[in-house]
């Protein structure tokens, strides 16, 4: 078995020299721009460290564990252009720098090639990996639809927002595990089982991280504290303060919707999240959701040390400062 | 064997009802849109006529011939939003009628099916169709590319037109058919003689088409007579004008780049290509690419009376009324 570092090595090796996307082509500067900037690559290590283990070969495991890098890439190069976000990590986003036509079409040229990069696992593992996959490239764009969507609904509920997340962040995660499972001929049931660790795993991440949105340290999350707020973002956070809010708070709440004064609609409406309970109810949300999480790897059936790194990975994603 | 009606048939009959696009969200409602405008299919017709052609099940080569048609409407709904076009085929292009954000997603999601359907072929022809696939996607992405570098360089070879066109238009013809010839279990030299003769057929539709859009008639082509002199488009028409002109020819030409006389311009800039040669060595060009074309497909090594709805699905395809 390897570490995560001894893994991560194996990756950056093969693919900071072996990748399609160096040259001058107008088509693949974008490309570079993004795939370039620093990150935990997250995916990639989540299907390596399946494989690894499930006692799969990790050497067949690396090209789609790229594949699901370039995918997720190719998402937030898109994303960036609809939701018109200008900077990304701190570094403009591709649309920005580039055009919009430049972002769509290096983002469709990542598709293909995630799509390429996959196709190189083993021929008897091809029918079950693309079929996971295409299932799960179809669930992220029906997430992104329904965030759009939401943007214009004032009845959103908080399981729509849990398929929302589970599609748009989750499903990701969860198939980049099972492919490495697959890899590594994991039984269905654990296969399954690292499947939802998956899911829960991005669910928690996604609610912590609207927390952290309105009550985080600016400094340290990167992000301007309280601009899911601004935006009149439905997130978990919002949407319980306004099922457990009394009707005073929610008339005060549905005024602060539309204040022009972004500090005093940060601040009051932080106040009503607390005092209505819905930051506990969302805290805990999140803490039972963690939980599952670790529940779903316990119940996987090999022995406890071949989890230890999968379990470090799921405590580096869901535990961050506030 | 199956008539190319026969063909049309089933294929239509199996999509018209069983396919993702039906269905109230706001992701799919684009995509009907597209799909649902009259066409006449043509790379899915020449993937199930080359299955046929070569002794295929045609039943396993419906689900990429719709793939294909996907994958077609696909690009044509990101083109369009790069190219900034209002009408396609006389109704308004998806970006026009539901924003850019929709085009962008509904694009991605259909590009997701494609593989989808493609992934449905029986497990042993994975492996080759997949690759062949995701070079092809790759290549067109390639040419949509070169065809944007294009509009600001001064320099294009006719050599480099044509690589432009074999990635951005021919290539997924010829993957259409060297699919249905890989369902079919066609020998290799076979395989590549069909996706010549789509390479070749696919250029010299274009360099007809190219022809057309300067001296067809307005009203059967569909189209403004010279949008392309118009918009200083360098097609093979353009380019052969421009290599075989006089000095005078040329700087009149240079000039008329310029011209604001709309009428002007277009009817100026035939009388070069026609003085020049222009005109000649382009229809000369397509004649031969055609013949070409045609040629490949006779030397396939099959009975004469298996190619006989390739080569009326080729005149279809290439002779059009001026």
């Amino acid at each position: 078995m390897y570490s995560a570092k001894e893994l991560s090595s194996l990756y950056e090796n093969k693919f900071d020299t072996d990748n399609f996307y160096s040259g001058n082509s107008n088509l693949y500067i974008p490309v570079q721009h993004i795939m370039r900037i620093p990150g935990k690559r997250i995916r990639p290590m989540l299907l390596l460290l399946s494989c690894d283990a499930f006692g799969g070969d990790v050497r067949t495991a690396l090209s789609p564990a790229f594949a699901m890098e370039i995918f997720h890439n190719f998402s937030l190069v898109h994303d960036d252009i609809m939701d018109q976000s200008d900077i990304r990590r701190g570094l403009p986003t591709v649309h920005k720098m580039f055009g919009i036509n430049a972002g769509i079409l290096s983002g469709d040229v990542m598709l293909a090639y995630a799509y390429k990069y996959l196709t190189e696992v083993p021929a008897e593992y091809l029918p079950s990996i693309l079929s996971l996959f295409n299932k799960t490239a179809i669930e992220i764009f029906e997430g992104q639809q329904m965030d759009v969507d939401f943007e214009k609904r004032e009845d959103v509920s908080l399981d729509e927002y849990l398929k929302m997340v589970e599609y748009k962040t989750s499903v990701l995660l969860a198939c980049s595990l099972q492919i490495g499972a697959i890899l590594a001929k994991a039984p269905v049931a654990d296969q399954q089982l690292i499947y939802n660790f998956g899911i829960q795993l991005g669910l928690s991440f996604q609610i912590t991280d609207d927390l952290l949105d309105a009550f985080g340290d600016a400094e340290k999350t990167g992000k301007k504290t309280g601009g899911d707020i601004l935006q009149n973002k439905k997130t978990y956070l919002y949407l319980s303060t306004q099922q457990n809010c009394t009707k005073e708070q929610a008339a005060q709440l549905k005024r602060l919707s539309t204040e022009p004064d972004s500090h005093k609609k940060v601040s009051l409406t932080k106040e009503i999240m607390l005092a209505s309970g819905g930051y506990d109810i969302t805290a805990q949300k999140a803490n039972e959701l963690y939980t599952h999480a670790l529940n779903s790897l316990q119940a996987i059936n090999i022995p406890a040390e071949q989890k230890t790194e999968l379990f470090k990975m799921a405590e580096l994603i869901n535990k961050r400062d506030y």
